[in-house]
């Protein structure tokens, strides 16, 4: 995992990953106290950053194993992601979610072109299924974090924050992500070691998930007690990667953690002040910097807003902390 | 008012007015029966285009002269984009209010730095004090449409969704414009007629406010009947202007109407699908595109965002449009 993966896929994914908007309020940077900027991943295509590895992992196969296929596990964007990448490279991809998933979910991943796959959560063992999928249709896995090529495309996420930090003339930044099992986090931090080596990268998390903040501390992987209950579900992972760890060790600064309600309030001003739609755990790192930022030093910081794929109701409950 | 005007005013632009995007989801194509991308100004600066007419405005006048100051009458768009784009030239701005406008506009108009003067609509003349003030104090006035540095501005617009059709590969398209006094319909046509010149341009006003549609079909300019009552309030003026009908009367396709509904409808989609959030009046092309396909011709249609200044309870009306 070096520089050069993450500019090669910068240049596969030239003309077909969106370069996304940094994004920024007079009246956010008031509430913060300094200068904030939001790198809008929420309008990436499929609505999350998930697509960059995706795409990533898609346009680095080679084509003869591309044409038969790929697989994935996952119920949220990853699948959107790599259902879409797969979809504009001309081939196939099963997604393998579990039958309780939203019906949204299940709809969406298979509009977009996916064999979606269902499985019993109580009774079904899913790398099983996928095993045997992979092998009888010589399906390739898509990792949703832990692969080199799909951190490489996360972190072409940093290499557009870089340039844009200069087209913006920020010289010093904090820039905090939003970190489930860190592919973003890690990525980003390779990226601007190279371009933006002052830049401090911080991950931000919710509460009672904050497994990365708690393994940066202890200097070793830690895991989360809970898998399920936050609103925050885009992020949410049983533990760091074992590739993504020590990368967000040796580059990233301390974890941050915010509550859900931190997360609802920042959902409702990037509504109300950036016109963009973001989900509960897109929007932990804007949290951070709005209601945080005695955890922060440099006068400008950089927040990714990783996804927008929200549900009606979450976003009215966001919505309801509007005065 | 030429092309070359467009161009000087996007020189003067660049580093300070936002590119805005080009957005475009498999399901919305799905749902228009064609490609559809939306050009989101609504992450323009103050959340609107009215920034570009204001930045055009402020930074070609002479250093003498802005530093005096200028004056604007909105109680919405227009004066957001003025406030921050005098601001951002360092100099002063009065922007003439009505009483019983929206006390949240009100303060995020002296937010942006602008000295707001609020008059009685049902007892005293706006012009009037308008005129007094600018007298007393040299101010400029920067007119909402009907002046061509105003519409040069806009017309930068114009210039990039231009460029991000060759990016994106579109070589024929419709143009769907949000239309209220035609300062962003004229522009972009003039923009489009110089680097796109197979593009057809279309207005697109919400029903009972179609002033523009009955003036190129009568082929003379007709005014409104009503000046209040709809919530695409942000696109609402008497009549065409008298620099932008010729304009548009020469370089625009029929106009397209469609109903409150359908802009509810289409900033729902706009949030489930783009995660943008329009504001009524900015959702008027993208429900054209969406639900009047039979208008079209092209087999790909671009739609103009205006902007994305909308109260929660009037989105959260849009939100329950969703199933």
């Amino acid at each position: 995992m070096n520089i050069e993966m993450i500019r090669a896929a910068y240049v596969r994914g030239k003309g077909h990953v969106r370069r996304t908007p940094l994004l920024s309020s007079p009246f956010l940077d008031e509430i913060a106290g300094r200068r904030v900027f939001l790198k809008a991943e929420c309008l990436q295509h499929t609505g999350s950053f998930k697509f960059r590895g995706g795409w990533s992992a898609l346009s680095a196969m080679n084509p003869e194993q591309r044409a038969k296929g790929v697989i994935a596990f996952s119920s949220g964007n990853h699948a959107q992601g790599v259902a879409l990448a797969a979809r504009m490279h001309g081939t196939s991809s099963v997604i393998i979610m579990p039958a309780d998933a939203p019906r949204v979910k299940i709809e969406n991943t298979k509009a977009l072109g996916a064999e979606v796959v269902l499985y019993d959560r109580g009774s079904q063992d899913r790398d099983v299924i996928g095993d045997k999928l992979s092998r009888e249709r010589g399906l390739t896995l898509v990792k949703p974090f832990d692969e080199p090529l799909v951190i490489a495309g996360q972190g072409t996420c940093g290499l557009e924050i870089a340039e844009q930090a200069v087209e913006e003339g920020i010289v010093d930044a904090d820039v905090i992500t939003c970190c489930g099992g860190g592919g973003l986090t890690s990525g980003i931090a390779m990226a601007l070691e190279a371009d933006q080596p002052g830049f401090n990268v911080r991950p931000a998390e919710p509460e009672g998930f904050d497994d990365v903040a708690r393994s940066l501390r202890a200097g070793a992987i830690q895991r989360n007690d809970a898998m399920t209950g936050s609103i925050c579900d885009a992020i949410i992972t049983p533990q760091p990667g074992d590739l993504t760890f020590p990368i967000m060790k040796r580059l990233c600064g301390d974890g941050i953690v915010v509550s859900e309600h931190d997360c609802l309030r920042a959902m409702a001003l990037a509504f109300e002040r950036l016109r963009v739609v973001i989900e509960p755990g897109g929007a932990v790192a804007l949290a951070s910097a709005l209601f945080h930022g005695d955890q922060l030093s440099a006068d400008t910081v950089i927040v990714t807003a990783s996804g927008g794929n929200v549900d009606k109701p979450v976003f009215e409950r966001a919505l309801a902390t509007l005065e």
